[in-house]
């Protein structure tokens, strides 16, 4: 299975591909989608679009792992965020895919042991967990990727979870 | 030229349509989509998107006069409002339509002569601008309506200036 992590924001979308088989993991690919502060907010949100749809086409996940937010700023920058994942997310359901959600503590503490853990803590787990010979950079990609392992580990837990109650 | 106006919102999302000739107006159309709470937010957003999609193929307007908002209840409601409108803005770009934006004060100001004018002035307004025998129900669709309306209003001053300036 192949699971696309998507870390949407106004300026800065991460996104991070894994395969996944049998509970391995391997790295698939990962990056961010700029967009320029200066341009019109239409713009934007169309190459953030445009651009998840190529990833998508390209890398065929089976499913996307977003991240899920309830904090912000203030209400403003809650609108531009909510823009961004708007649109990451309806990049996913016009795809045919499904969409499943984790909080940032959720995906700290599956990674890193704690909802509290540091950015840097995570992006050292993603490279330790995928074996990858340098830090996946920038933060935006290796949150993405973060989220992507979090969903594969949270199935492997279901499905322990349930071969324990047989 | 033809203006749709839009109010987005994560359960009613209203739309209306208007004709504008020689600075005078004629309704097309309004409407609401409705998306049911129950339902998930990625199949939620399709609904929207989708359903502008069909009202932008059907009327093909020149462009779009979407609200601009700064203030929400609380960040959570904001994320979801920005969802709403990141697919509504979306919708229209895809389709190769401009976008202008306005905010409720606006609206009312331009409609109703106060920037705190209560919805049903709005309403009432928009029921004498276009000439309807009865007024646009409900307030997501009238509301939509003098968005549209909002726009030809602001292209009209515009036009009148660049005269005066001559």
């Amino acid at each position: 299975m192949r699971i696309l992590g998507v870390d949407p924001g106004s300026v800065q979308t991460g996104f991070g591909v894994i395969h996944e088989e049998q509970a391995s993991l391997s790295y698939l690919a990962s990056g961010v989608i700029r967009t320029s502060p200066a341009s019109s907010i239409p713009s934007r949100l169309k190459r953030i679009y445009g651009e998840l749809k190529i990833v998508m086409e390209c890398y065929r996940p089976d499913v996307v792992s977003i991240e899920n937010i309830f904090v912000a700023r203030n209400v403003r920058s809650a609108l531009k965020l909510g823009h961004a994942r708007g649109v990451a997310i309806l990049a996913a359901v016009n795809n045919g895919l499904e969409v499943v959600e984790y909080t940032p503590a959720e995906v700290k503490k599956t990674l890193a042991g704690s909802g509290r853990a540091e950015k840097s803590q995570v992006q050292h787990m993603v490279r330790a967990l995928l074996a990858l010979s340098e830090l996946p950079e920038p933060y935006d990609a290796s949150d993405a990727l973060a989220l992507a392992i979090c969903h594969s580990h949270s199935r492997e837990m279901k499905r322990m979870m349930k071969a324990l109650a047989r």
